[in-house]
């Protein structure tokens, strides 16, 4: 079925090193089923974009740009974060309305999808004719009845790279800085840093300790555990999400009163906070590396399976929407037998999906609550393989840049 | 000339990420040059290991592992940081006549340079027949007399491509975290934050702020820039090197009393300490990403150009020594006409090398010290260029491991 109209598609969150790729699925999948004339917009800066009327005409760029788009991190549309008013959700309908838009396809997490959800059930109340299809993206992999996100393979990878190479310094440089504390994403869910495991062959590897959000941490066994790997090996390598908690439910850290606009706490200084309580409580020396937003736009270190993934979600949002079905999600559901991966698109209702969030199974953290499980190992390891060619010049990588408005300011 | 005896190479100082090239290129030019029999030996964890007689055979390795090395980032014979006291050189001289070592390869910066020529001119006091020939070595770039540093070009490339991502990630997601922050090494040279401004393609392009030691930081004239190119963009990305200092000379962050073993105060903080100026004089919001030890480990986004200069001065070094030259570093000279680049190996007396800093040219700032000038982004560019090909496995590096005593401790 070929469809009707015009499309939107918007990026929402924090970008990934993938999140163009179900740009470009979207897009190329709408270009092979829209009706004559049919026009995917592109939403500049996400939903504030489409409030804004703020939009791009991302059928008719050319071919090459959208290409581009399988190689380069961040939002190449713009994203932000933005919870909608009231008011805000009828403006939506307005425009969609003014520009014959038929189909809303939003690229996020969990918040979006709670959005996605909100415009899905308002069309349907105001009568207005139109698909709402989730695209999932969050490094986090957060969201449940997915097997995994797009995005989160390719902070993995990344992450698990960094704790190789920067393990392998640290064990060089054997006078100096015995304990490496590496700060990873993650405010409720310990996911990425537990994908850091990977980096490690043998017992004496980094990383010898993770700290997720799942379970609560102990100060004094921690610092028994620092004590004790120093102890053996002379060097330490700690990893530990920024949303670490205490026994009480309390951050390890706790910046205060600063929150984003949908009243999440903002993390920010937990590596700090870590390093001085080693190097306090046990006279050790500690360093941190905080990769901070390097993590989730490292495109040169990103996961070919995550960014086919990604882009596969975004095709399949618009296949969902040519056979006419909405108020969806696309996931991935895991197949392949005898060790052998392979993942497909599913769809799961968007309310559902909205707000939840899918934490580490607790069976996956090791009873010491300091690593993760074999069991663990198995479900990350084929989410990070392959590898991305970018085109190089002058030594860099030579992203797209859809020019998205130039330098268009766009206030919170 | 072949050489006669046994010859030693040890690594010292902070990792890079192609440190190890410099320890092929000795190795491999030792086995074409030297004597039946001769061996060289690798000091484990530089010259701790040498004064421990903690030594590796280097010349019996097999060749894929020496070969390995070309790809292996950190130090693969360990490195140290140990300032060597009086008797520690007749130490070192017992050894290397108990061993029959004729010849001390000696990879690393400024302080290694000084600890080679006090070697070097012992052995001559004591009528030691001994060759000393130091390998330039430190991402910083501080070496006199050599063009650049093996270890610089690639940690430039890896920091010039994370600003070009995390520019990409900063303005995408354009409600949320309107400064962003790098804190890069160098504690009295500013060669690697300058580096940075190769990730700027146009005006409005990251980085907009590059703070460097060489130049006072004026508190104020740095708030009024970020709240000029603010108002200007709606964000702004800022680098800075970690040892800027105000105009008193002060360190704009000092952790207090923490200095290493050469005295050297440690710097930790610094992007902590801006973010934090940010907000509460500007009000905007800011975050920070703090790569550590992550910019001189990096092999995966390595420069080429520096791979194989890291090699060429390893190689070099014992050609000098097979022509009997002695207390000399290797140096890096630049010919090429016309735009074109290429550099061959020189040398200068270590006394003239030992101890002293390079830094920035002051007319390479730009006169509001904030930026860096064209001439030295021609200075810059040609030394990021080229890629590295890494054997992968299961989505990760496959780096060499020497296994030097599996995971001896070496107390400082």
């Amino acid at each position: 079925m070929k469809l009707q109209g015009n499309g939107i598609v918007a990026q929402s969150g924090g970008p990934t090193a993938v999140i163009n790729n179900s740009v470009c699925g979207v897009t190329e999948e709408w270009i092979k089923k829209s009706s004559k004339g049919g026009i995917l917009y592109g939403g500049i800066h996400g939903i504030k974009g489409i409030l804004g009327e703020d939009l791009l005409e991302l059928s008719s760029l050319p071919q090459e740009k959208i290409k581009g788009l399988r190689y380069t991190p961040g939002a190449a549309l713009g994203s932000s974060r933005y919870k909608l008013q009231e008011e805000d959700y009828h403006r939506l309908l307005q425009v969609f309305q003014k520009r014959n838009i038929r189909y809303f396809f939003y690229i996020g997490g969990n918040d979006s999808m709670d959005t996605a959800d909100r415009v899905h059930r308002l069309a349907l109340r105001e009568n207005y004719p139109l698909i709402v299809i989730g695209v999932p993206k969050t490094i986090d992999n957060d969201l449940p009845y997915t097997d995994h996100c797009p995005g989160y393979g390719s902070t993995a990878k990344y992450l698990a790279a960094t704790v190789m190479e920067t393990g392998i310094d640290l064990k060089g440089l054997i006078t100096n800085r015995r304990v490496t504390i590496l700060e990873v994403m993650g405010r409720n869910a310990g996911w990425l840093a537990a994908a850091t495991a990977l980096a490690k062959k043998d017992q004496a590897d980094v990383p010898h300790l993770i700290y997720l959000p799942e379970v609560p941490f102990y100060k004094d066994k921690f610092l028994e555990d620092v004590e004790r790997i120093y102890r053996e090996l002379g060097y330490v390598y700690v990893v530990a999400s920024e949303g670490i908690k205490d026994e009480n439910g309390n951050y390890v850290v706790n910046t205060g009163s600063s929150r984003d606009s949908f009243g999440h706490v903002q993390l920010g200084g937990l590596a700090g906070t870590l390093k001085e309580l080693v190097e306090k409580e046990t006279g050790i020396k500690a360093r941190c590396n905080i990769p901070g937003t390097t993590q989730r736009s490292a495109m040169h270190l990103a996961s070919r399976t995550d960014a086919e993934e990604a882009y596969m979600v975004g095709a399949e949002a618009v296949r969902l929407a040519a056979e006419g079905k909405s108020g969806l999600m696309v996931t991935l559901v895991r197949e392949g037998e005898n060790g052998s991966y392979r993942c497909l698109p599913g769809n799961v209702e968007l309310n559902k999906v909205a707000n939840l969030e899918k934490k580490m199974p607790l069976d996956w953290i090791t009873p010491d609550r300091n690593f993760v499980t074999p069991e663990f190992l198995k479900y990350v390891a084929p989410l990070i393989h392959g590898e991305i060619s970018i085109p190089i010049k002058n030594g860099l990588p030579d992203y797209v840049n859809l020019d998205v408005g130039g330098i268009r300011k766009i206030m919170a």
